[in-house]
C-alpha cells in the first residue's frame, strides 16, 4: 500500500507505464487522447495525462501508439465448475480481454455440498486473471435434492469468504413458492451486503416485481428489450446473456434505442461451453457484438466493466482506470474493434495478439473430488413403466420437447403389455424414455418417464452432468441401451455418453465431481462435438442434445422438469406421477 | 418478507398505495406518468402501471393527482453527533424531504472511543429516517490524540455493526504523511468490503491519485468544477457540498455542461449546524439549488438518491422507488420545485406540506456521555509565554488567519516583558492570543501561540467542541478573559462562551460530550447566534466566529493548526515550537 502510494508520488519507479494511450474513461464516459498509467505491483497508481514522474529506469514501459485503453472485461454471471477446469477455460478467456470472471458453484454444490465449494475455490484462486464466486442456494426440483439441502447457516459461512461475492442464481418460481428454506437464505444474504443474482425468466408485473421485492437485484433472462426495461424500471441489474445457453443480446440491443440511463446494464455469457470458447472466445465477442448492434462504444465497454463492477461491490478493486484498482487494461485498436493487442490483469501483460502470454494455474483437486459410484449398475428392467390398471392401454403424463431446452407437461395414451407401459417408438416415432438415477440422497432410486420430440430413433444417451439434481440421466430408445449407457457413466466414475445397439459409441469422462474433465479443453470440446455428433446420427436435431440432456433436471427452463421422484411443474413446484388416472 | 411478496402478488392488501403519480425513475432516467406504488409494512412491494391488484379495504390510498413521485433525499456525509442530538435535527431534516442520512462519529469517538461511537448508534436507531453513520478513523494533528487513538481492531468492530457503512472521512495529508495506524486501519476496512471515504482538499494530479490509491473512493471537497472532474476521473465519488462548513454546488455546478456520466456525482450537506437548519432546512435546499443552477431535473434527483445510495452499496435499501426497497418517497409538485408536498419514510407519511408529522425519538444518554472536567482550572497565567532568550524582544510562530477558516503559519517579533512574551494588540491590534487545553489524555496540557487577524478587539472565548481534539480552545485579547472563558465551560460541563471584562455575555452549554446540547435546536441556534452576535460586537467579522474557533484544531483545513503540543504544519504532519531562533 505505501509503495502504490510511492508510485503515485513519483518516489518510486512504477512496475509498468503504459503511455500514450487513448483512454476510455469508463467513470465519466470520456475519451481522452494522451494519456498514461502507471503501475505498482498489481494496482494502478496513476492515470492521466503525466505518467512520466513515475517512470524509472526500472519500469516496463509500453507505448500504447495512441491505441485504445479499456478496463479489463468483467463476465458477472458464468459457470466456471462445469465440464473444464479453469486453467483451460481461461486459455481461451484470457487472450478475449476478460480479466474477472464471477462464476456460480451450484455445479459443485450439489454433488459435494458446502465443502466442496470452499475446496473447490482454491481451484479458482492464484489465476492470472481474477476468479469470483457466488454462494449457491441449491434450488431444485428435485425433492430428495432439495430435502438434503443445506441452509442459511451454510450459506452464511460462504460468504465470509472475501472471494464469494454474494448469493448465486435462484429461479424465481423456487422463492414464489414459498420455500421457507431459500427466504430464510435471502435473509441472511442481505443482512451481509453481498449481493443476490437473481433469476426471473419469464416473469412479468406483479410476479417480477413479487419476486425481487424478496432480494434479488438483478436478471440475466431477459429475451427481449421490453423485458429488459421492465426490469432496469424495477432497479434490477439487467444482464444482457450472449452465451452456450441463450443469445440474446440482437433480441435486447433496442434497449439502446430507449435513451435511458444504462448504467443497470451489463453484459454476460452466462456461461461458455468447451466448443464455443475454443472457437468464439470470451467476452470481446459480447463487446463486439454489442457495438456491432449499435451500442455506442462506451456503452458497450461500461457495460462490461464499471456496470458489472459496480453490480458486484467489487467496483473498488475492479471495473475502470483508476488508482488503487487492479491493473486490469485492454489495449484495442479503434473503437469498432473489439479485439485486444494486448491484455494487462494484475499489472502483467498476460496475452498479446489474441495470445496468452501467463500460464493458467493448474488445480489438483482431492481425492474426494473423484466421483465414485457404488450403488448397482442399472438393467434393462430397471426402466421398465409398470402400470396396474389392467387394461391394454393407460393414459399417462409426458414430457414434451418445446424447444431444444424449454418443456412443457404432455399426454399420451400407451398401450400395456405384461403389466408395463409400452413407449419406445409410440405416437408415431416421437415417444422415447427419459431416466432419472438419482446417486447421493437416495443412491439408485430411479423415475422413468416418456419423453416426445427428442428426435432419438435408437440408441441411448446418459450423463452425470445433470444441472441441479445429484442423478445420471438417461434418455433412450430402448431399456437395454439406456442401462449399458448409464452403467459406462457409473464406470467412468462421471461422464457423457451414447449408446448404439450394446455398444458405446461416445464418451466424455467427468471424473470430478461427475461433472468436470481433467483433459483439456480442446479434447473436452471435441468430446462433446462427438457425443452431439453421435445423437444428431440417431435421429436428434437439437443443435446441442448434450445441453438438452443435462438440463432435463433444471429449475432454471420452464415448464416441466424430470426427477427422481416424478415430473415437477415449476409454476408450482408440484412433483406428479405418471399416471393422469 | 412473506407479507411482501403476498402484496406484490395482490394477495395481501398493501399498507399504503400511492396512485396516479408521475413517477421519477432514478435507475432508468424516466419519468412515466398514470403510475403507482404499493407497499407492505415499511418496504415497497409494487411499482409500475397497475398497483390495483394490490389494494384492499384496508390499504391508504394517497392520490398523487399527477403530481412527481421521487425516492426520498440521502445525505450521504453529514455530521449528525455535534452541538444538538439527532431527533432536534430531523424536526427540520425531515419536511425537507430527507429519509436516509450517513453521518460521521468521530466527534463522539474523540472524547469517548469506539465504546461511545457504539452506544451513540442508539441515538440514531429507531428514527422516523434511516440515519447510518461511518466509523472514526481518528486522524488528528494533535500529537497527544494521536497516541491516544484506537487501531484497526476497534475499527473492525464498529464494521460490523450493520448501520456502519465504512470508515469515515480522512484527511489526505494524514494519509500521505505515511501514518501507519491510518494505513492498517485502510487495509481492515477494504477486506470487509465497506466503503472509505476520502477527504482531498486541495490535492491535485499525483498526490490525489496517491491519496485513492490507497482505497478512499470519494471526496467531498471539490471546489470547482475542475477539482469535481478530476475526481470523478479518477473513479472517486464526487460529493458536491453545500452546507455550513462550505457551499460549493454554485462552482462545481459548471461540471453539468461537460457531458460526462454523472453517475459518480453526489450531492451533500457536510452538515448543517443549527442557525441553518431552522431557516434553511436540509437536502430539498440542495436538490431546489442544482435545479435552479442548471441540472437536468432528473440528475440533480439522481445525485441525492440513486447514486448516493449506490456510493454507500445501500442501493438495495434505499436511493429509488422499487420492490424491496423502503417505501421511501416524495410528491414534489412540479420539477421546478423541490418542496416536498408528502414526505413518506419507512411506508409511513411522515410529513407533509413542510409540517412534521412523525416524532423523532428523544434518546436518553448514559451518564458517562455527560462532560465533567475534574482538573484544575487555569489562571490567567496559564496562558503567559515564557521565553527565554533575554532580549528585549524576540521572533516567534504564529498562526494567520487567511480566511475565516484557512490559516498559514506565520511569524511576529514580539516585545519581552520580565520573560514573557508581548501578544495582545501587537502588529497594529492584529495579534490576539489562542490557546488549548488538553482535557483527557495530558489534562491541563496548555499550549498558548499569538493568532493574527482574528479581529477580537476586547474579552475572549472559549469552547470544548473542538474538532479532532478533546480540548477546550480559547482565544481572547486578555489572558483574564481566557482563563474565566476556559473556566466558564468546565464549570458547564462543555460549552461555548463569549466573557468580555470579567463577565460571562454569553454561553451555549454542551452538556453531552462536551460537544453536544440538550436543548432544543431552536435554543442551540439561539445560543449560537448570540455566541457569534457578542463576537461580531467584540470586532470579530468572519460569519461565524463559532465555526472559525473550534476549527482552530481540526486537520481538515489548511494549513497551520492549534494542538496542546504547539504548531501543526498539516503538509507534513510536523508539530511546531513557537521559537523560530
Amino acid at each position: 500500500m505505501a509503495q502504490l502510494m510511492a508510485v503515485g508520488l513519483g518516489q518510486r519507479p512504477a512496475d509498468m507505464a503504459v503511455i500514450n494511450a487513448t483512454l476510455v474513461n469508463v467513470y465519466t464516459g470520456e475519451v481522452l487522447p494522451g494519456q498514461g498509467v502507471a503501475t505498482g505491483g498489481e494496482r494502478i497508481a496513476y492515470v492521466g495525462p503525466d505518467p512520466s514522474p513515475c517512470i524509472g529506469a526500472t519500469t516496463t514501459v509500453v507505448d500504447a501508439g495512441g491505441k485504445y485503453l479499456v478496463p479489463g472485461f468483467i463476465d458477472c454471471h458464468s459457470h466456471l465448475c462445469y465440464l473444464v477446469t479453469p486453467d483451460q477455460f481461461l486459455r481461451y478467456a484470457i487472450p478475449t480481454g476478460t480479466t474477472t470472471i464471477v462464476t456460480e458453484t451450484l455445479e459443485i454444490a450439489f454433488p459435494l455440498g458446502m465443502k466442496g465449494v470452499l475446496s473447490y475455490l482454491a481451484a479458482l484462486r492464484g489465476q492470472p486473471i481474477k476468479l469470483l464466486a457466488t454462494a449457491p442456494v441449491l434450488a431444485t426440483p428435485s425433492p430428495v435434492a432439495e430435502a438434503g439441502a443445506y441452509g442459511p447457516r451454510e450459506v452464511a459461512r460462504l460468504l465470509r469468504e472475501p472471494d464469494i461475492l454474494g448469493l448465486g442464481e435462484t429461479y424465481w418460481a423456487a422463492a414464489l413458492n414459498g420455500n421457507q428454506r431459500i427466504l430464510d437464505i435471502f435473509s441472511t444474504v442481505l443482512k451481509s451486503g453481498k449481493v443476490l443474482e437473481g433469476h426471473s425468466a419469464g416473469a412479468r408485473e406483479h410476479k417480477l416485481q413479487a419476486y425481487m421485492s424478496l432480494g434479488p437485484t438483478s436478471c440475466h433472462e431477459s429475451t427481449t428489450a421490453a423485458e429488459a426495461l421492465e426490469r432496469a424500471r424495477v432497479g434490477a441489474w439487467t444482464l444482457i446473456r450472449e452465451g452456450s445457453i441463450r443469445r440474446e443480446l440482437e433480441e435486447v440491443a433496442a434497449i439502446k434505442d430507449a435513451g435511458i440511463d444504462t448504467r443497470l446494464l451489463c453484459l454476460t455469457t452466462d456461461g461458455v461451453e468447451p466448443p464455443e470458447a475454443v472457437t468464439k472466445g470470451h467476452m470481446d465477442f459480447l463487446v463486439q457484438r454489442a457495438v456491432d448492434l449499435g451500442f455506442p462504444f462506451i456503452t458497450a465497454i461500461q457495460m462490461a466493466t464499471l456496470n458489472p463492477a459496480q453490480r458486484l461491490r467489487i467496483d473498488h478493486m475492479v471495473g475502470g482506470i483508476a488508482p488503487g484498482r487492479y491493473a486490469d487494461m485492454l489495449l484495442l485498436p479503434d473503437i469498432k474493434t473489439i479485439r485486444p493487442r494486448l491484455v494487462i490483469s494484475n499489472g502483467r501483460v498476460v496475452a498479446r495478439d489474441g495470445k496468452l502470454l501467463a500460464k493458467p494455474r493448474r488445480h489438483r483437486f482431492p481425492q474426494w473430488f473423484h466421483k465414485q459410484f457404488t450403488f448397482a449398475q442399472p438393467k434393462p428392467e430397471t426402466f421398465a413403466i409398470p402400470t396396474h390398471n389392467g387394461q391394454p392401454q393407460a393414459t399417462v403424463r409426458t414430457i414434451d420437447m418445446v424447444t431444444p431446452l424449454v418443456t412443457r407437461e404432455g399426454k399420451a395414451t400407451l398401450p400395456v403389455r405384461n403389466g408395463y407401459l409400452q413407449v419406445n417408438g409410440e405416437d408415431n416415432g416421437r415417444l422415447i424414455k427419459a431416466a432419472v438415477v438419482e446417486w447421493k440422497h437416495q443412491p439408485g432410486k430411479v423415475f422413468t418417464t416418456p419423453l416426445r420430440d427428442w428426435g432419438l430413433k435408437r440408441g441411448a444417451a446418459a450423463t452425470s452432468a445433470a444441472w441441479e439434481a445429484t442423478a445420471i440421466i438417461t434418455v433412450g430408445a430402448n431399456d437395454t441401451d439406456m442401462a449399458l449407457a448409464v452403467s459406462r457413466v457409473m464406470e467412468l466414475g462421471g461422464g457423457s455418453v451414447v449408446v448404439v445397439d450394446g455398444r458405446v459409441v461416445a464418451e466424455m469422462p467427468l471424473p470430478i465431481a461427475g461433472i468436470i474433465s481433467l483433459e483439456s479443453i480442446e479434447e473436452v470440446a471435441a468430446s462433446q462435438e462427438k457425443f452431439n455428433h453421435s445423437l444428431h446420427a440417431l435421429g436428434v436435431s437439437f443443435p446441442n442434445p448434450h445441453l438438452s440432456l443435462v438440463t432435463l433436471t433444471t429449475g432454471a427452463i420452464p415448464h416441466c422438469r424430470l426427477t427422481e421422484s416424478g415430473l415437477v411443474n415449476l409454476r408450482d413446484g408440484k412433483t406428479l406421477g405418471l399416471s393422469v388416472e
